[in-house]
This record gives C-alpha cells, sequence and structure tokens, in this order.
C-alpha cells in the first residue's frame, strides 16, 4: 500500500514505527493502530508507558545478569537455591523455559547471546569473562552448559569449555535428548526436563 | 506459561499490556518485549510516543469523519474531487482500499463501523444521521454504498437505503463482484475497482 495514502501523518508515523517490530508488516501495524484508535486513551497511555518504564528502568542482577528489577535478582537472592551449581543459558527466555521445568534448584549465568560470527556477535559480546570470574571467586562444583544445539551454540559451549577448563570445576552439558537445530525455548518442558537430568561432562 | 515465572514485573507488565492487543498472545508479546530491550532508548520512545500521540492527537474530518490530522481532509478538500458523489464505507482501511485503485473521484463518508446486533452496535453508534443531513444539505446527487457484502454490511445498506429514500438522491451499491462474506479491505484492487465502475441502483 502506497504510504502517501495514510490520511494522517500521525497514522502513518505509528504505522512505521509499529511495523519496524520483528514479525510486524505494515498491513498488521495498521490493524493495531486502528485497534488502539478505538480504545481507551487510559489503555493506549498504559501499554505506551509500560514500553517505555520497560526500556527505561528494567535492570539486571549484578551476579547472573538475568533481568531483575533488583540488584540481585529473586533466584540468586534465595537461599533455598544451590549457588554451587550455575546453568548457562543464552537469554532470560531460556531461564524461563528452565524454570518451567521445575526440575532445576541451582542458579543461572545469561550470556546475552551465543557467538555469531555471521551476526557480528563474538565472545567479548558475552556475559562469559563475569562468568569466568564468577567460577574463579569459588563455591562453584559445576557449570551446566544449557546452550541451544546449533553450530553456534557448539561453538560458544566450546568457547566458554576452553576458559573454564583450567579452573578445576565441573562442566557439564545437557543432554542431546535436544533435537538437533531446535530452539531451546520452544522445547516442551518433559524433553528439557530430561535434557537437564541426563547431561553428562563436556567432550569434544 | 507461569506468570510468576517473569523475572521482572515491569517486563511481566509490559507482556501483559502487548498482549492485549488483537492477535498478540503472551509469547509473541514476551518476544516483543524483550526485543525492544535490546533497542536503542530512542527508537523504543519513538514508538511509544508515536502510539501516545496518535491516540491523544488525531482528529477526524468533520465533513467525512475520515481520520485526518486537519480539519478537512485532505479528500474532502481538495477542489478536483466530485463532491456531489459520496462513496458510505465502513472505516479509513475500506478509504484507503478504494483509493488504491485509482478509480474513484469522489468523496467519501465513514460510518465508524457498521450495524451489528451481536456486538451492540446499532445505528447511532454510526456517522449515519450526519450522512443524512449531508445529503439533505444539497448538492449531492449520489450516495454508493461501499460495505462489505455481509449480513452486516447488508443490513446497513437497508437502513441507509430507507434513511436517505426520501431525500430524491440517486443511491447505487457496488457491484457484487467482491465474493459474499470477504473483507472489502484484503479484496484485490482489480476486483475492487471493477465492482466500483459496475455499481448499480439500489433494490431489495
Amino acid at each position: 500500500m502506497n504510504q502517501s495514502q495514510y490520511p494522517s501523518i500521525l497514522l502513518q508515523k505509528a504505522v512505521t514505527e509499529i511495523s519496524r517490530l520483528p514479525g510486524i508488516g505494515s498491513k498488521t501495524a495498521l490493524r493495531l493502530a486502528l485497534h488502539m484508535l478505538r480504545q481507551d486513551v487510559m489503555e493506549v497511555d498504559a501499554l505506551a508507558d509500560s514500553i517505555k518504564e520497560l526500556r527505561h528502568n528494567v535492570g539486571y542482577c549484578k551476579v547472573c545478569h538475568n533481568i531483575s528489577d533488583t540488584e540481585v535478582c529473586e533466584i540468586c537472592a534465595n537461599a533455598a537455591r544451590d549457588k554451587a551449581t550455575i546453568c548457562v543459558v543464552e537469554n532470560i527466555r531460556d531461564v524461563m523455559a528452565i524454570e518451567g521445568t521445575l526440575q532445576y534448584k541451582g542458579v543461572y549465568h545469561v550470556l546475552g547471546g551465543i557467538i555469531s560470527p555471521m551476526d557480528g556477535i563474538g565472545p567479548s559480546d558475552l556475559q562469559i569473562d563475569s562468568l569466568v570470574d564468577r567460577v574463579k571467586q569459588g563455591g562453584v562444583d559445576e557449570v551446566i552448559l544449557a546452550l541451544s544445539p546449533t553450530m553456534e551454540g557448539d561453538t560458544t559451549n566450546f568457547f566458554i569449555y576452553r576458559r573454564l577448563q583450567d579452573t578445576g570445576v565441573k562442566i557439564t552439558v545437557i543432554a542431546r535428548g535436544v533435537a538437533q537445530n531446535d530452539e531451546l525455548q520452544y522445547t516442551d518442558e518433559v524433553t528439557l526436563g530430561r535434557a537437564l537430568a541426563g547431561r553428562v561432562p563436556f567432550s569434544m
């Protein structure tokens, strides 16, 4: 649809901004914008404010780098969690997926991505140094590598293994019950729970 | 996914607000929220501000009730458009669809919906009185009914016909080249253009 056909600059601006979101084209963006026009001002403000607040005020746990409203996240601050076991994941959706299995009682380390030369993401862009520091500070028995079983995940696993092998910490990787090339966050909880339970020592 | 699993109240709030939008579930809302967290603050602010501005400041043409940034919309203000022909449509997406055919040189009247007892939308919720006023003020030769060919559209056509039949204005309806129960806005431009060209006098 020709942009000059939008009857309002404000509408065109909103549609342009909304269609920048991933997976939302201009037709869907227009549908959403017109929906918002029919909603109460208060509801639309609540949406816009929640987005702004999220981006401006959200914090990250200084220990595990999970999203958190407090300096240390609920999981790291929970005395019942086993601090000697660190599960390394790519992002917070993976934390939520593993928490959903109700099988894991350790803590996490959120890398913020995986090594992906194609996307220009190298080891220095990820929370790998802070993971090594955490392990070197002591009190950690096991590091579980729980990245998606893709080439990028394998590369990242290998890189972390190389960085940690001299510390003497036990390094495990979740069992490959998870199908190759599947995204971790979309794996069903039974498969994911089994993969966690069946973890084996890291080897090349 | 259990809501208590969200690691941040701000994240949970944003996901809740985003998932109120039509066609967006909680998984998509989470994906969008996490995407925003990775964007520049300026980009996220631009999105939120464009939504607020749209809702707060958008206006409607006082003649045809199309969305407009000015008191009278560009189409109604355009001296080249034929003011004696009024095309009655449900919403502004239909205006955009008809403008896309490049075949219509008249003006519009946007009802803001169609009569739908199931959704609690009656004639008084729509811009029907203002259409009748417009016709009674004179200078109008023809009213083209261009509502979607559904039961609700037919009901609305009939209602408008009854309100206008005493004014002596010519009342036409777009040809049913448009397939029954199709949504007007998704009709291809050729079909829509032909349906406009092949309009016939309204009869019951």
